[in-house]
């Protein structure tokens, strides 16, 4: 390990952009404040070469990018606000130079978007691909984190954005939906959150397992990314499966109490949209109703990355 | 990804032990009480197959105890207790199923004995070798936390245990000075603090540099453990070479007012011994002193593992 990654690193670390965030530099951990009535949260996410990302085709910076927008969407399915942010990296011998600095120039504005600070880190050379591990600590008020488990049989489930598709850029380039799930968690008093990495059937079935009930999707009322329909022009399958099964969404999956849904659609149309496309219900299991009223049963298809 | 990995991941997630933690089992991150007037302590180190562990000759419990406890001993490094650690694993392909376990099997013991929760983690599959992430979570007291940076000239120099030689074996299965730390902090007002990782020249060397002072260490002062008496037998060098440049000792050094530094050696002699070496001085950079007197310059020579 050559000091000059440390001091890539280092050059990071020191743009403190979150006042919580009391770093030393050179020290072996760094320390955070988390003020009194909050709880901190924390989710960690392992990136690989040849697993997750390809840099033939993608840019270091793009990879970077998107190894601290999986964590910044999994804070936002938690409704937590970003704090810090330690990266790991084993970078391959010979392209580690070039690697490092472009991995962390990748991370950098969209750290600074949202308030977050890379406080940290580990930095390594090896023979192997490049692997990435990103932990994200955030923080939100006590007992106000959403989790997967608090869906109520009656529950309308509302999802953001559009689904599907996303294998043709969005997978890399999405905007983690942490400002939309702060406003919503300020304003509203939703029962479930998650983000939808692994597809809408399998991380609604998970919701519903966790929550102990189940859910009807309503098919017309799924919305679909323009991206699901161009795939679907190239797989000939159809434009629903792929918003059902893609995965790579990065969108958020919520379960809102009906008088709470009413209001949220009421209000006035935000930049990302929330759609209601169905209902948590008593009996365990997914179902999709067609238009017509018919249901059939929903296997819990999707991507598995791993827990 | 198959199930079973997530499965092994939660189920060593469920026994929880740290009553700050609480585990949304599934969800998309951990929610982790810090009680007021504590702060977040946060570290993180990276360990690749082939480079830091070898499994052909090291068993996958002794590596995953090892991944563990160089976080423990950072959080040690600054007097910080263990509250949560988040585990991500990049397993290869067709030895997943019998590593996963073993590694989790390796961490737990040490986890439950210093209090602190397997709180959470990511699991992957790739053709690659073994790559294994810790992140550790504590708190301590504000304000309390050692900090490297804190020397001041004048301070005594206090390192515990034996230095040297940690390769035959104790670089593996070392005992992380959590109680240790936790009991000086808590007892003696230090000026600053930091693990022994890549040896007694060079990480006292980075402490002196962090605090703008210098350091003399006495030679005959130096604490050698038997392990460095027969590296030394093997290699032909000074005993004393390998105290001082071995690395991975993973004892505490310590920057201790010599008021304080007298109070602590005039203490009933601990389990783990303190040893006085030497004094932080205003002149920078790093003095060798022989029992007669002779003073040579020492070079911040050690092992570079990186950040």
């Amino acid at each position: 390990m050559e000091l000059e990654f440390v001091d890539w690193l280092q050059q990071a670390t020191t743009q403190a952009r979150h006042p919580a965030v009391r770093v030393g530099i050179g020290d072996d951990a760094a320390v955070l404040e988390v003020p009194a009535a909050y709880e901190a949260v924390v989710t960690t996410d392992m990136v690989m070469e040849g697993t997750h990302f390809d840099l033939a085709t993608q840019s270091p910076e793009r990879v970077g990018r998107k190894a601290l927008a999986v964590n910044l969407s999994d804070l936002a399915a938690m409704a937590a606000e970003p704090v810090a942010a330690f990266v790991s990296l084993a970078l391959p011998v010979g392209r580690a130079a070039q690697l490092g600095p472009a991995l962390l120039q990748g991370m950098q504005p969209l750290a600074a978007r949202f308030g977050c600070e890379i406080a940290g880190g580990d930095t390594n050379c090896w023979s192997g691909p490049l692997v990435i591990n990103v932990t994200l600590l955030g923080r939100c008020p006590q007992g106000t984190a959403w989790l997967r488990s608090g869906a109520r049989p009656g529950d309308v489930i509302l999802v953001s954005g559009a689904l599907g598709g996303s294998l043709l850029g969005r997978h890399l380039d999405f905007e983690p939906r942490v400002e939309l799930a702060f406003r919503l968690r300020s304003t509203y008093n939703l029962h479930a959150g998650c983000d939808l990495s692994d597809g809408l059937a399998l991380d609604l079935w998970r919701m519903a397992r966790a929550s102990q009930c189940g859910a009807i999707i309503q098919a017309s009322a799924v919305p679909i990314h323009e991206d699901a329909r161009e795939t679907a022009r190239r797989t000939g399958r159809a434009a629903l499966e792929h918003a059902l099964g893609d995965g790579e969404d990065f969108e958020l999956l919520l379960a809102a109490p009906s008088d709470v849904a009413e209001r949220i659609l009421a209000a006035p149309r935000a930049e990302i949209p929330l759609t209601a496309i169905g209902r948590f219900v008593a009996e365990p299991g997914l179902v999709l109703e067609q238009a017509d009223g018919s249901r059939t049963p929903l296997a819990p298809l999707g991507y598995r990355h791993g827990s």
